[in-house]
């Protein structure tokens, strides 16, 4: 899907800022990474590593940070942040194709709904829902009763809301998303389970990305909370009265338990998972595969993954893992032995 | 969302039971934490680590348990279960929203549906399906041919139940939910995989609460069961030809392989992974995070987590992981030279 | 949901190839285990350590392979891959129930469909879709604009294919699927994070099944690639730019991140975890639980799981991990101390 027409460099610059050194007429169409770019297309430096590429590209044009400005020959825009830059030439360069506004005719709507809104087919909306301006629904999406939706936000196929949650502005919700689903509260009797009504809602900021088939459960009493700028990824669970700084990142799968509290721009990676009553201070960073069960007070980098190993190996070291305790013992009395043997010799 | 009215405590006790100290004509209309409950709400003491908070809490009333009930001058409901009785408190001061019966035009029906059933907009029900009474089916849920759910059953927007499969009375599903997928079954030839029809069905208890986006295969040949009472979170995997005894409770993102049997009253944590073919007994309790591949035969708690630690912390001990079975060989040699070494002394 | 009919024996051998011993003319009508068949019932030797079994069935008949042909005197189909034949009778005794042909009045369609095709209920298609021969689409399935789907696949209900991505053929995409969702990719600024607009597509080879829940991710530049019979189970998370290649297997809650490449006929267990930028080359296997965060050039099976234990071994072992850099320093000590110590004796 290239782009249909293409961009004059000093265009770029206007729009986006940057300085430019070289040709400013120079069309790019589309972007590349400086290995694969070819003719039309603009490629872009943002690790030092990739500077030899910077030589060789085929790209027609690249950006490039300012200590790097003079490695090339080729026409370039200069920023300080060369991959944000990029970004936006990707968005430039690749419009998404908008939905016409208006309310398709299989909708079945129970409140009121902007013109500038697109309600795609057999979107369901619910009564007393607030809806901003611009606001895409895709087809399949279902807005419960009570919902409200920011201006200029966007929901993929099927994705589900439930009753009176909150959802900003500039929102990307990805299909099949829940969002306001009961938190899992339960009260034991006997060997019974009670469940404890969930009351609560979800309350989400600006500027959100929420994940295909990623679910986050309505608070008990009080509300599950996502601040500002939150990216959540893929078929993540974030439980009831759960409360995300902004800034905050996720990759895939993470998992988030009740009532944990997670401070500003803490990045989780890949199947991270965090018990709940916990606190992550801001600027906690969780490896991939991570299992976080006490609070951390201290910013910083955390891990507990067992190393990589084959097969056969794995089952000789972990063999011993299960004598730990006892191996430790046994060093120690050695010690003991040892000191006693120096003592009297 | 505070409920409209309110109740009087003496009402509260005539419909939950319990007994009353205090001015039973005070109204209460919501529930609270002991530290967050104000004027008109009610509040509860589960937990005698809380205590003190009853010394200070600005709620109207509270639920305690007989042997605390002296510790507090205020209005109070004596249960021996606060924390179930509070459950019961929240659902009567906050009754759920009820979807007016009978099918709306949208929905696509080709069997019949009691007068009573609640059929949203959108709904998809097939042939030969049996909806119980009072069953809600909320918007977008696609109900396969032949399937059976159990009166008083609700499931929120888009789930999806495959045919036959049967659901018992009083389940909640939340939205998303798939029940009756195929199982993942292959044989191998050569270098491909030959599908496994999958003809057996998910029958489920009553009682069941199945959470947002949660996955549970049909059988190969017999059926994957899951029991009374049991409760599971968002994002869970179930297998074909799991079997799930009664009262057994999930947390989020959970995998249980195929063929596998747990046990009444079992607790998984979330992000427990258990494989294929194992039996667990009565009242195993998993903690989070944690892989179990052997069958687990006496009650008890069982985990298998790396501990967390700094990165850097991490690396250190990591790195010895690998060099565990050479660790322990090193310490079986010192201890046998030192012991040649006291008898030749 | 026992098979209506039967098949005579030699029926089936003539089908499904295979040489036939005993009685042609015995007919069976549904599959069953060695140990659980009945009369009408066909079962299946395909693992020496049932060979027993064969003695004490019930079965009516039996596949078996040649070494085993003569361990049982019952009306036997010998072939030398007994489960791949099983699979294949399976298939046979149970045709799957296939809806009709047409598209539904409820779904709504802007592009043209075969009159082999089977569109369900509010189904939505959008414009410049190519709908293969009898492809078959479960209601409430969503295809953007663009998709290409090949012939003979069947989408259940609810799945949602994003704007250009292509399904090859004979697909099987199990509920609530989503494919072509946007990747994770953010450029980070000063604390906020830039999208990176996702332009590349998914493009998914024959013979692909794809479990409920599951998202595949479209690529940032270039396409995420799905091979030619690759299995994947539900609640799969595929990343952008991932490559699988043919005939690779994963089981539940497995999740792959950004632009690792998976060679052919890998198999990763439940909730294996498999970090970005990666390289598993052809026949890598990787255990359920396992977390790979570096490139694996060697094929073989690989683990990282800690050994699950009873609570109290494991906080005993655990706290050990976290001084096992020191207990290894301490282990050198001893040895360079016994080490002098025979010196000077």
């Amino acid at each position: 899907m290239p782009a249909q027409e293409g961009l004059r460099l000093d265009e770029i610059v206007s729009r986006l800022g940057g300085s430019l050194e070289g040709d400013g007429s120079v069309i790019v169409s589309q972007v590349g990474s400086l290995a694969s770019a070819g003719p039309g297309q603009i490629a872009f430096l943002a690790h030092p590593k990739y500077r030899q590429q910077l030589q060789i590209t085929l790209a027609a044009a690249v950006i490039v940070p300012p200590q790097f400005a003079g490695d090339t020959a080729l026409p370039r825009i200069i920023h300080h942040n060369a991959y944000a830059y990029y970004a936006r030439v990707v968005a430039l360069l690749n419009p998404s194709a908008s939905r016409p506004a208006g309310v398709h005719p299989s909708a079945v709507v129970h409140s009121l709904v902007p013109s500038s809104a697109s309600i795609g087919e057999n979107v369901v909306i619910g009564q007393n829902v607030v809806i901003g301006q611009n606001v895409t629904l895709y087809p399949g999406c279902i807005i419960g009763d009570g919902v409200s939706i920011g201006d200029d936000s966007l929901l993929y196929p099927n994705v589900v809301i439930y009753h009176h949650c909150v959802i900003g502005r500039r929102a990307l919700i990805q299909a099949g998303a829940v969002i306001g689903s009961d938190g899992f509260g339960f009260a034991k009797e006997g060997e019974r389970w009670v469940k404890i009504p969930q009351i609560g809602r979800v309350v989400i900021g600006d500027d959100v990305e929420i994940g295909a088939n990623t679910s986050i459960d309505r608070g008990a009493l009080d509300d599950t909370m996502i601040g500002h700028g939150v990216k959540l990824d893929n078929q993540i669970q974030i439980a009831h009265n759960v409360v995300i700084g902004d800034h905050v990142a996720m990759a895939g799968c993470v998992g988030i338990a009740g009532s944990t509290k997670i401070g500003r721009r803490c990045t989780i990676g890949g199947a991270g998972m965090i018990t709940g009553h916990l606190e992550l201070t801001d600027d906690v960073h969780i490896s991939a595969g991570t299992l976080v069960s006490k609070s951390l007070r201290k910013p910083g980098q955390y891990t507990s993954i067992f190393p990589l190993e084959v097969h056969e190996e794995w089952l000789r070291n972990a063999a011993q893992i299960k004598r730990l305790a006892k191996l430790a013992k046994r060093v120690s009395d050695l010690e003991k032995k040892l000191e006693e043997m120096e003592k009297t010799s």
